[in-house]
């Protein structure tokens, strides 16, 4: 890359939406860069991830519930907590604020084999 | 990487300190990932910041100005913004809040040739 970008996270927020926003800040490399922008929304019900990459994650307003499979108890994130998803752990978001955006990042390593 | 891991960027936040705090997230492969704590610290007067790699930057919490070397004036930087600075930007921290601590998440994408 060569020029100066900016801008910032928390700009254009949609106050409600009927499904997740998710922008690319970068991407091509061997990583994934992403705002993601839930509005209430969850992981449909008995639905997991299961992701060939590793995922950091990290929320930065509002609030969200997410489970991991391997554990009895949904984990509560509130701004600045972050999870280190391996590839291969399976997650799921039970719930996320219904009042206002919760904003996400997350940078996801590509797996060995090229840009996707 | 194989566990899952857990953290807060909010947390353990120096109230002042002497010097900038700097922790380690995620390193060992093609990127590196930096929470950065200032306290008032700034770039030395008349040093730049050239690195190799390019960097994305985001402000999350405090404020700062950043410079740019081929620009006139100082950028002010807010919680949520951030900052695409390709290698070789030559770029110093002219101010951060001296009243509290201001919260930078770094992402480095370690230029070709190994890990760092």
């Amino acid at each position: 890359m060569s020029e100066v970008r900016a801008g910032s996270l928390f700009a254009a927020l949609p106050r409600r939406a009927a499904v997740e926003r998710v922008d690319d800040l970068l991407a091509g490399g061997p990583f994934r860069l992403l705002r993601i922008v839930s509005s209430g929304q969850a992981t449909p019900p008995g639905e997991w991830y299961d992701q060939d990459d590793d995922e950091w994650v990290v929320l930065l307003r509002g609030a969200a519930t997410v489970r991991l499979a391997d554990e009895a108890a949904p984990r509560r994130l509130a701004p600045g907590d972050w999870l280190l998803l391996p590839a291969g752990c399976r997650h799921r978001v039970e719930w996320t604020a219904p009042d206002g955006p919760t904003v996400w990042l997350a940078l996801h390593h590509v797996a060995q084999g090229g840009d996707r």
